[in-house]
Order: C-alpha cells, then sequence, then structure tokens
C-alpha cells in the first residue's frame, strides 16, 4: 500500500463531509487564518484610529463599528462636520469576499478600499499625506511599522495594507448555513432549505454564489 | 506556637513588601477584582453602544476612546450634531478612584455620571427615556438585562450601574510607580523618586494623595 493511498483512507472521513459542499454553489466561509499576527495588531489598531481623521474624532470603527455587525445602523453614514453621506455602510465582516469593494465596486480590494473613507470629504475629510504624517509622528506606531514592514517609512500603502489585514480577520465561520454546506443536515430549518432550493432553481446562484453567497457581486 | 503567630511568620515577606506602601501618602492602583462578570459584560456593550445616542453614532467611546487611554485627544471633545463641547473628556481609566465625577465634581460617582452625556443637548443629546426605550427594543439586550438584574424592565439605574461597573474595571495597575510603592526601589529612577520627594516635602500630598493621586480632587 503505497503512502498516498493510506492518507486517502485516512481523509475519507473528512472528505465526506465536505463532498455536500464542494458540489453546492455557495461556498462555506472559512475561518480566518493569521499569518502575521503583529500586521493584523497593527491593523486593528489602525481600525480605531480616530487620528486617521481630519477631526481626530473618526475611524474606520465609527461607520463599520463592530459592536455592531461592522455597520453603524443608520441609514446613511455621518461624516466629518456631521455630513450626511449618501449611502448606508456596508459590513466589514466577510468583506473579503466581496468580488470588489464599495457599492459599486470601484475598489478592487481591502487594501484600496481602506484609502477611501480617509480622503473622502465627506467621510473622514483627511488626506493620505496628513494622514501617513500623524502616524509618523507617533513613537509606537513607528516602532510597530518597522518591525512589521521591516524599513524606516510609514506610507500610506502600509497603513491600509495593515488594515486590510486586520479586516481580513473580521470573518464569521460556522454560521448554522455553513455547517448546512458541511454536511449537518439539521442545521438549518425545513423553511431555510426549502428557500436555499427555491434560491438555487430560480438560478438566483448564477451571480449569487460562491463565499459570502456573491457578497456584493 | 499559635496558629495565628504561624500565619504572622508565613506573611512577614508580604508585609514588608507593603509596609512601605502603607505609610505612603499616594496609595497604588489595585486590579479590577470583577464579581459579577455578566454585569461588567453587559455595561461593555453599552459602553460601546452607540444607540444610547440621540443619532445613533455616538457612544461612550467615543469621547471616553479606550484606544487612546480612554479620552478622545482633542482639545474639546465633538458631541451631537458636530457641536463643540466646553470641556476636555477626562480619562475614563482610574476615574473609580476620583472623589467625585466630572470636573466640577458634580456627580458623586461613576453610576450618576454615566447617565449625564446621554442627556445632555451637546452630548450624546437624547433623553434617558428614549435611551431606555431603544435598549429595551433588542431583544439581546432584554436577556442580558433579566439575567443581571432579575427583572423584567430595563431602567436608566441598570444601565448606568452596568456601564459603572465595566468603569471600575478600567483600571492601571502595576504601573513603574505602583510598584515603586510595594517595593521595588529600581521601578523608577533617581529622577522621579527625587520630585516624588519634593511632591511630599512641599505639601502637594495634602490635597492629592490615595489612589490615582487624588484623582479630580
Amino acid at each position: 500500500m503505497t503512502k498516498l493511498s493510506i492518507l486517502t483512507i485516512a481523509m475519507t472521513t473528512v472528505f465526506s463531509a465536505t463532498a455536500f459542499a464542494a458540489s453546492e454553489p455557495i461556498e462555506i466561509i472559512p475561518a480566518a487564518v493569521i499569518t502575521n499576527p503583529e500586521k493584523v495588531e497593527l491593523g486593528k489598531m489602525l481600525f480605531f484610529e480616530p487620528r486617521l481623521s481630519k477631526s481626530g474624532f473618526i475611524s474606520c470603527n465609527s461607520c463599520h463599528n463592530l459592536s455592531l455587525g461592522g455597520v453603524d445602523a443608520l441609514p446613511t453614514s455621518i461624516g466629518h462636520n456631521w455630513q450626511q453621506g449618501p449611502i448606508n455602510s456596508p459590513t466589514v465582516l466577510n468583506a473579503e469576499y466581496g468580488l470588489a469593494q464599495f457599492w459599486d465596486g470601484r475598489a478592487k480590494d481591502l487594501k484600496e478600499q481602506a484609502g477611501g473613507p480617509i480622503e473622502n470629504p465627506k467621510e473622514m475629510g483627511f488626506s493620505h499625506e496628513l494622514a501617513v504624517d500623524t502616524i509618523r509622528s507617533m513613537p509606537a506606531y513607528q516602532a510597530r511599522f518597522a518591525n512589521v514592514y521591516q524599513n524606516d517609512g510609514i506610507t500610506i500603502e502600509e497603513i491600509t495594507d495593515a488594515i486590510a489585514e486586520f479586516e481580513k480577520t473580521l470573518v464569521t465561520p460556522n454560521a448554522p448555513f455553513d455547517k448546512f454546506l458541511l454536511g449537518d443536515k439539521n442545521a438549518i430549518n425545513s423553511e431555510a432549505k426549502a428557500g436555499y432550493q427555491l434560491f438555487k432553481d430560480k438560478g438566483c446562484v448564477s451571480c449569487h454564489n460562491g463565499p459570502a453567497v456573491g457578497d456584493l457581486f
């Protein structure tokens, strides 16, 4: 018996549990895999950092409030100088699985998105240059950036990269529907199962598929 | 040898370490003792709850930002409708040790203080009645309040009590000066020691004494 066939037998249980999921158009949300905890921690600090805004009052968390499911629970968001923005804040939870970012998909990924609100006059109202200057002025940030990025400067690319790395950890694995997809037929009730069947039969899944049900397609 | 004298000998080391602190006018900040974790957790949720404000945008944490040492790092705080308040936010860290609360000491304790900003038109801009109605409308809060306070209603007294209970955990024990007071003579440098001696010799300690150096006396 070859090593490969032993492995195959050993993994049969795992495969049988995921075989159903593999044939489904909607995929589970996997748990976050953190490979660089220092970068994630730096990104977390920046996500909660109101000094990335002109006022020093608004952070990423103001509109993507992690206490409220990654949104602000308002019809449209409040920005710099109490301006009422034109859009409803999308959640940052599972946002990594969006095909693109912002409601109109104008940013290709979380890193590109993170730079937007900082310099939007109706949101954080700052500029990238001044935001970087502010972060650079703080020794605690200097040390953390030097450690994570192995250089002396701090750039907007590094700031948004770290925020994106933190946001990738904001996922919701093991929801009842994830468990259902993994083979636990009792994880959702019969109405939900019927709804999912209808969702597939009517062709919704041709656009809304993959992890996070094709979020922001 | 009696049990008491055995205990006395056994504890000699502990007493010798604290004997110095006991004779000093400034006391250490002790670690928080959490006796009711469910109440602390409820208070934490409420501390970060922007729906306690009229706008749904401002929480306790907006001005007492725990990412920034319990303050907003602004000259004076920004409140409802971007009003510039007249005062600089005091920190919530170690606030329990204030002789009273607010800069003018008009609230006797953290519980009484917590109700103030909610109904201040320049701060959270809400009313106690509407804030309570908002919290009452949420099943997750109903369950937590029923568990912590063993009744069906939710009152402003319970809301502020829970917030205060959370705030009592926001302490900074084991700072170098605490270690110095506990007998570690090398925990602070000679300049700091000379400064402390001067602080005592000049009579500063007649008002600024106790834990948190008589915060907000």
